[in-house]
């Protein structure tokens, strides 16, 4: 950019944001410029009272701008269910559903030995300690259907049955919506072992 | 976003930017809660500062911080040369070529009858204002190859020419690299008739 060090600091601090390339940041930059001068401090008031508001939910690791998060807060949740999950953004997909009515859980990760995240670095003690005080009659581990995300549910799974509660994990199986020509072959195989009477 | 309303205010704003969708939101957003304080406060503190700091240029239009843009003050470049451009964003891509180093004139836009843009609402008076005070030895007038472009190159040639100034525009053809077989029949009748000797 040319005429204004300001307009390159600016540039600078957007192509840092993900997903963000130079042209990217240029359009977002000269919106800036454009846009009037209210319009664009909302921008950074909106920055600056996020890093500033938001901290972990001390029950559920989720984010939380109270004492607790909005979900632990809230008298409407069935506090028998929690679901586990590995980070706050996994929180919203559920959520969209309405399927799922009660607490969450947030690991902050899932087990990974090659990046060195054992159960030590994961929220694993603060939810065995819910288990225990809380009174839970079912627990759904929404880790990822990936590797990470099975090997933590199968561990957190071994350490939890032998309380008594059941524990239970979302199906693997066909899109809703998708084709059977494009599945590939460890969900189509993972839909047929799950399958279910009509 | 669930558990905090700050979140979701980020996400709003950020979903205002341009090219930015709910998913590209999320990711940026989440960057953010993810990123330290200081580094996340830069970009706040970016946006505020060209909100505060940057303004048009009164001798060119461009962008500016200090009295003049950093092209107008800088004693290196060439007086004599002046390029009109329409916007300010036009002015890196020529900077990026390091083939012009005269100064710049952003006219505000091109004109455009259907939207309502006339002579008036361009600055074009300035301009002439600036052929008159100033020694200017060739203008390039460098607005789009669009319509509107065009009209406005054509109109300020007509209004320039009888000051005696030379006036240019960078050439039509073919992008180098590009291939015969791709170009449009509009640019490549334009590289044709712009033909040189070998």
């Amino acid at each position: 950019m040319y005429g204004a060090a300001s307009i390159q600091a600016l540039l600078d601090e957007l192509e840092r944001l993900p997903g963000i390339g130079p042209k990217s940041a240029q359009r977002i930059a000269y919106w800036i410029l454009n846009a009037d001068k209210a319009s664009a401090l909302r921008l950074a008031d909106a920055i600056a009272q996020v890093k500033s508001a938001v901290h972990f939910c001390p029950q559920c690791f989720n984010y939380a701008e109270g004492d607790l998060c909005d979900i632990c807060a809230s008298p409407k949740r069935d506090r028998g269910m929690l679901c586990v999950v590995s980070e706050p953004r996994d929180i919203a997909p559920i959520e969209r559903t309405a399927v799922f009515g009660g607490l969450y859980h947030v690991l902050g990760g899932a087990l990974s030995p090659m990046e060195g995240i054992g159960p030590d670095e994961l929220h694993i003690r603060e939810l065995m300690g819910r288990l225990a005080s809380e009174d839970v009659r079912e627990v759904v581990i929404a880790t990822n259907p990936n590797i990470e995300g099975e090997t933590t549910a199968a561990y957190l799974a071994r350490l939890i049955k032998p309380l008594g509660i059941p524990v239970t994990r979302p199906a693997s199986g066909l899109p809703v919506g998708g084709d059977l020509e494009f599945a590939d072959e460890v969900t189509l195989g993972r839909a047929l072992e799950g399958r279910r009477p009509l």
